[in-house]
């Protein structure tokens, strides 16, 4: 599935990048696979118009729903296509905004600072004929007492040069006994924590010495163009050593492009990054490790490794320090990812001292119960749909999406982000507008649309039901959605039994990820997704896994905490479950 | 200096490797390139016909001199062009050939093995949904004892296809604590030693279980594009960072190409090599490591690095097992490398108890001076003359060169290898020449040749002396030779200086090289090359650097010893010594 035919280079000016396009792919797709970071609520399907572009030069084929091609006007980037090569501007509205890390959720607390990297000043007398050495080895015995027995091949090859172009006085990055990076004095010491999720990956930028958190970003997972899932990812590596090049090229390029991204957004480059942390789930993990995944994909669903992995960065293609190190943060079983572990370790002091639930909400849905010391983990292929993916009208929390739905005397009601015309639905909307259907009874108890229902309409040879102007939920959404909160409420039964409680047992139900954010815990219920518990046992704790890695970028300790949490973890994989498809079955209606 | 213009696919068919060749180029420089073993004696000047090639398929264009076009018909491969792909089979007796290492000369003791990588056998069972694990993480558990605490990535990544094809019974090559490959069980441990010369590239192969020492083989190194002599070479490399990247690939690919034909001829493949050991001269370390050589070409002539280095062979491009590390032994300084380290090595047991000299004679000459535990080092240019490069009528000690030349009954006498014709003059051949010229006045002790004398002729404006039919030395040979002794004798005078003593104090002179095996050393020391001690404190040993880092590569123990070596060399840059062209213009006469 990659673009094939003619290639364009699409040159995106106000950010200083290129990538290759297709004839039959659209800027938009060509920027998503280059991990260039512009927004698109919808997805690419041209209708919420957060993705604008203007085209500075170079010929374009517009759709015929765009405004006549003017240098001037602003187009839908996923509606143009380049024909030959072109010059773009991306709006400032559509681009993914760096932020300061601070303000995104669940950092309040600061981080433990005592990373496994530092730096050191070096000062060496110039060489002579007389006198002198090899330049390794006086950097080396300069840095006898700090306990550096060797120097990094790829930072070997530059310490030369950077040696003499600072008058013989550089900076030393370090980490165990080996140095990693050479530059000069003045240069930062910067790492970089990334939280790579199949749709979204998160990057967050830290100093390591003023232990200061920089930044933060969000962009789309580059991988989407071979597949919105991680089965059809996974497929397309396992077709050939080719693809999974490519999947891996991919992944890589998103690291590499939030790194960048950050360090311009700080004045700092990619250079400066002596060390990364990464955490996904285990099939990202080994996407972007290129480890092989057709074990992975298929009973007993096998993963390469789980424990902990510190690999060259470079041998990823992930662009930094010349010897920097790839921190991968310990799997938890074959779907049960370092992102899991993260938000384990940041959700720590909430679940150690409780009964608890702990569950990052996604296309797969991780959930730990944490009951007398004992963590049991399990991983529920709940899909896309409560994220607003593969919903007919579904769309990212964006401008224009439908965030709440309500009955209002009777009549549905809905309140945009930005108060905007309504476009679509996210997530929390989606979850909203399915508990007010089930409460008209337009849809029943069993998730069947209720045809004589006013609000029920024929379209296009399937029904569905008007949440507001323009947006509807089909049948098939309401199937999604009721298909992936059965699955997870059939884990969190699972883990109860497996615990040996009564669902009034859970103390507190701790809900990470950015999804599970916004969602409105009262419709969650209202659906059967949450147990009914008293409002007051739920935390809603947003992107913990985030933080998490950023916890483990910055501490060895912290790194040390989680491999112990990983292990602790006693993973059920749910096809060995006795019970499973009846339990599932039992979940099904609303 | 790379082949420019249309590219075409030469293969070697007997030999299975192809090569591109420009039009521009012959069959004979493309197989140099590519690192693929034929023999060309006289360089590729049409003489020698040692690299006869039979085209089985393609356009050719061959040269005038060369028989018709005839495909049964054996040509000079150094003659024929491709003028679209072709196919060719090599002659035979024009396959630079695999030895038994064994009868490489210096290697009549057995080495001492303890080497630094093994090999451990792993059974796990076969994993289920209700019990199991990472691959990864059951193996290095089953390793714990052995003290695995990490796998490489390369290794990981074959790991699960393995671990499945082999019915979970594997085997497990380590380092230190790291497992660096996982084959089928019945897979070899062997290692390669390379000793990286300027010109010639000699590998060994041994079997680190079973100690013994299998084979061995030399090629021309294919850097030989780009520069026969390192200057060149340094220049083209600083040149821009992909010229620096092509000269890496080329050593690289001697390296392979080493590998890959040794162990074909043991019936195992390259991936069973799971250590190498390497020892050049400190512009070839550079080089193939991809390390800056701006610096170490001009003074004070410092070099990125000279202690041991370990990096990953698949790093710089050598082809072996996944996670094999390439150990480099220690240079001295910017112009004494690995190679002179290892000779010291390999020789230690002749020199550790007399004041020595031990010299290895090429294009660069390294001598060490032992005297009370001490080792003074220098290295002297001494230029490709005294190996036949760059001598009109020069060649490798091949059939047809003349390796002796002596007077008999006043009459210049040659002999022959093989007891051809005479084609040209090898090394010591040259050394005799230029001995009896001056024994019979045809060149005076200033070297110059005697005009009226009737063996001098002038030949297309420059003075030659014959030697045999068709073969004869110019009055520029006879410079370079003398340009050449000076250097050398210079370097022991000087090194005499250093340590206090008069040359009648040395015990002994250890000659080690190619060239210093065949060189007769009343001719050595005729000339002046020597100094005029007796016979019996004379040893010519082989190729001690060959045996030196086959030491190295089967010991640990052994690479300790080589570093502190390196270390207890005291290296003086001629250059910095006072009066250096002094004494240099002193020793320039016959």
């Amino acid at each position: 599935m990659t673009a094939a035919g003619t290639r364009h280079a699409v040159r995106f000016e106000n950010l200083n990048r290129e990538a290759p396009c297709s004839e039959a792919e659209t800027i938009f797709q060509s920027a998503r696979r280059a991990g260039i970071r512009i927004v698109g609520a919808c997805g690419g399907r041209g209708v919420c118009g957060t993705c604008m572009v203007r085209v500075l030069s170079g010929e374009i084929q517009a759709d015929a729903s765009q405004p006549a091609r003017n240098p001037r006007k602003w187009l839908r980037a996923c509606q143009v296509r380049p024909q030959g090569d072109c010059a773009v501007e991306v709006a400032p509205r559509s681009l993914a905004r760096v932020v300061r890390a601070e303000v995104d959720g669940g950092s309040e607390r600061p981080l433990a600072f005592d990373p496994v990297v530092g730096v050191h000043q070096v000062s060496l007398s110039v060489p002579t004929l007389y006198e002198g050495g090899a330049d390794a080895d006086r950097v080396l015995l300069a840095l006898q007492q700090a306990g550096m027995k060797r120097i990094d091949l790829h930072a070997l090859r530059e310490l030369p040069s950077v040696l003499r172009e600072n008058d013989w006085n550089v900076r030393a990055a370090w980490r165990g006994d080996e140095v990693i990076a050479i530059a000069a004095p003045g240069r930062r010491a910067l790492g970089l924590a990334v939280d790579l999720g199949t749709t979204n990956c998160a990057g967050y930028l830290l100093d390591l010495e003023s232990q200061a958190q920089l930044a933060g970003i969000g962009i789309e997972n580059p991988q989407a163009s071979y597949g919105a899932d991680l089965v059809s990812r996974m497929n397309h590596a396992i077709g050939s050593a080719e693809q999974q090049r490519e999947l891996q090229a991919a992944a890589a390029t998103a690291i590499s492009e939030l790194g960048r991204t950050l360090c311009e957004a700080v004045s700092a480059t990619p250079e400066d990054i002596i060390d990364v942390a990464i955490c996904g789930n285990t099939a990202m993990h080994h996407l972007l490790l290129g480890l092989p995944v057709r074990q992975l994909g298929r009973a007993p669903y096998v993963p390469a490794a789980c424990a902990a992995l510190d690999v060259k960065a470079r041998e990823l293609g992930v662009v930094c320090a010349p010897g920097a190190y790839a921190h991968f943060m310990p799997n938890v079983g074959g779907y049960v990812g370092g992102d899991h572990v993260a938000t384990l370790l940041a959700t720590e002091e909430r679940w150690a001292k409780a009964t608890s639930i702990v569950m990052d909400i996604g296309t797969n849905t991780e959930i730990s119960l944490i009951h007398n010391g004992k963590i049991f983990t399990v991983s529920c292929p709940s899909g896309p749909a409560l994220e607003g993916g593969h919903i007919s009208c579904g769309m990212r929390a964006a401008e224009g999406a439908i965030e709440r739905v309500s009955l209002e005397q009777g009549r549905i009601a809905v309140k945009c982000i930005g108060d905007a015309e309504p476009v679509g639905l996210c997530g929390s909307g989606v979850l909203d507008a399915i508990a007010v259907l089930v409460e008209t009874g337009i849809v029943d108890r069993g998730g069947r649309m209720q045809d004589a229902h006013p609000a029920v309409r024929e379209q296009g040879g399937r029904k569905e039901a008007l949440i507001a102007p323009g947006v509807a939920l089909s049948q098939g959404d309401v199937r999604s959605v009721q298909l992936a909160k059965a699955a997870i409420r059939t884990g969190v039964d699972l883990l109860l039994r497996e615990a040996g409680l009564e669902e009034s047992g859970i103390e507190r139900v701790i809900i990470a990820g950015a999804f599970g954010t916004y969602i409105r815990v009262e419709s969650a219920i209202a659906i059967g997704l949450l147990p009914a518990l008293p409002p007051e046992r739920f935390e809603q704790v947003g992107n913990a896994a985030g933080l998490g890695v950023r916890m483990a970028l910055a501490s060895g300790t912290v790194r040390g905490r989680a491999n112990e949490l990983a292990v602790r973890c006693r993973y059920l994989e749910l096809g060995s479950v006795p019970g499973f498809q009846k339990a599932f079955l039992a979940r099904i209606g609303f």
